[in-house]
């Protein structure tokens, strides 16, 4: 058994659409990140950097429990464990990696910059507003000259490249970013929003989010509250 | 032999240390940023996000070339290639896994954020300096926390997560940071230092840079001219 600790964000929906994908038993555990739970001590214990996703996997690889944190991680952990969506030769595995690494270290950070600064912030800070939305532009368009070439991301086949970078080009309007302007990227986004896993795994704890519009969830996830808290 | 494509700056360090680590042979290429030699089209070829580092391993998996861009995916290809400094067991290995993509995913471009709102953008705006020095403060507490358990990152044995941490820890003054504050990072970042070869990784291509001083090359990493030449 799976146990998933996580949100209905980007990066939780990448654990839960790939769980979907392979169709593994799992459990979900709510961390709401807008009322603080990333910072207990328990969620501590497995996700040291106070964020989600994290699992436990009760069968690890060598059959003792194993907690992860880090998407990128565990969409590996979890391709390992089954043997799919991360290629069948150490050529296609490699080359699927440095995919699952351009979302983990690019588009996620930059992409979640520009939500701050286009949607989160409470000041319009024209300077960062055009920064991340420039970056935005340029990540979508190293997408499209990509997927011009390729059907999914690394190659012919679905990987987990795509499970980690699909998320989070389902905001695109919050990115400023036009997607029909990107017809290649448009038309890998509709495979993928079509598949029955990706699907399902979008709804995942999606009823217990609730829109960030609070001022106590705002100063939990942007203050310095946890930065104090710690 | 392995071609490397890089410049002197932190992602750059990561693959240097650890060819340096691993006693690989290697020949390095300058990508001069500043000048704008990543989004020549050869180079894209290889780094189609135009951003270094990027190496060509003539000897690839099946004994043809590859190439690969991210330095993360890199640093795994490279342990991979010579089963060292990534774990004897899977449970390591996806525990240093894990490290590698809090490095990749966090501390670098949040670093990476803090040295540009707080060195390089033209402007200085309260809001961003703060919002990146204060998230610099929040990881180098996770870092100091973890390193408060173990000796690196993922344990008694230095590793990967090491070698991907190490160079982004090394400007901590221009992030707002006082490394001394955090007195298990301090251990940490000294006992790396000292290592012959990450003395030697450190000095690779660093002839080569000169200050980002000039109005041209600040246009061409934070202005939009990336954007507009592709
Ligand atoms: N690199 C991490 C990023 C995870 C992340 O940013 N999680 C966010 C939600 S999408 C979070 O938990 N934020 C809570 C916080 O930062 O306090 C991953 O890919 O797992
Ligand atoms: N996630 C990438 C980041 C690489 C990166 O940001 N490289 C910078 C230098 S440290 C770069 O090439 N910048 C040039 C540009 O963005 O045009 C990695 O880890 O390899």
């Amino acid at each position: 058994m799976i146990d998933v600790y996580s949100w209905a964000t980007p990066n939780g929906h990448k654990v839960h659409i790939m769980l979907e994908e392979l169709g593994l038993d799992y459990r979900t555990h709510a961390i709401d990140i807008g009322a603080g739970d990333q910072f207990t001590d328990e969620f501590l214990k497995i996700s040291p950097n106070n964020k989600i996703p994290a699992i436990v996997d009760s069968d690890g690889p060598d059959g003792q429990p194993m907690s992860l944190f880090e998407s990128g991680a565990i969409l590996i952990y979890l391709a390992g464990k089954t043997g799919k969506l991360l290629g069948a030769t150490d050529r296609e595995k490699y080359n699927v990696l440095q995919w699952v690494m351009f979302q983990m270290g690019g588009l996620g950070p930059m992409l979640g910059q520009a939500h701050h600064f286009r949607i989160y912030a409470p000041e319009k800070i024209e300077y960062a507003v055009n920064r991340y939305s420039n970056e935005a532009k340029r990540l979508y368009g190293v997408l499209d000259k990509q997927l011009s070439r390729t059907a999914y991301l690394a190659g012919d086949a679905y990987t987990i490249a795509d499970i980690a970078s699909f998320p989070w080009t389902r905001s695109w309007k919050n990115q400023g970013i036009e997607l029909s302007e990107y017809p290649n990227v448009q038309r890998w986004f509709d495979a993928i929003s079509e598949r029955p896993a990706v699907q399902r795994g979008v709804t995942v704890l999606a009823d217990k989010r609730k829109a960030l519009t609070d001022d106590k969830a705002r100063d939990i996830l942007f203050g310095n509250s946890q930065y104090k808290k710690r």
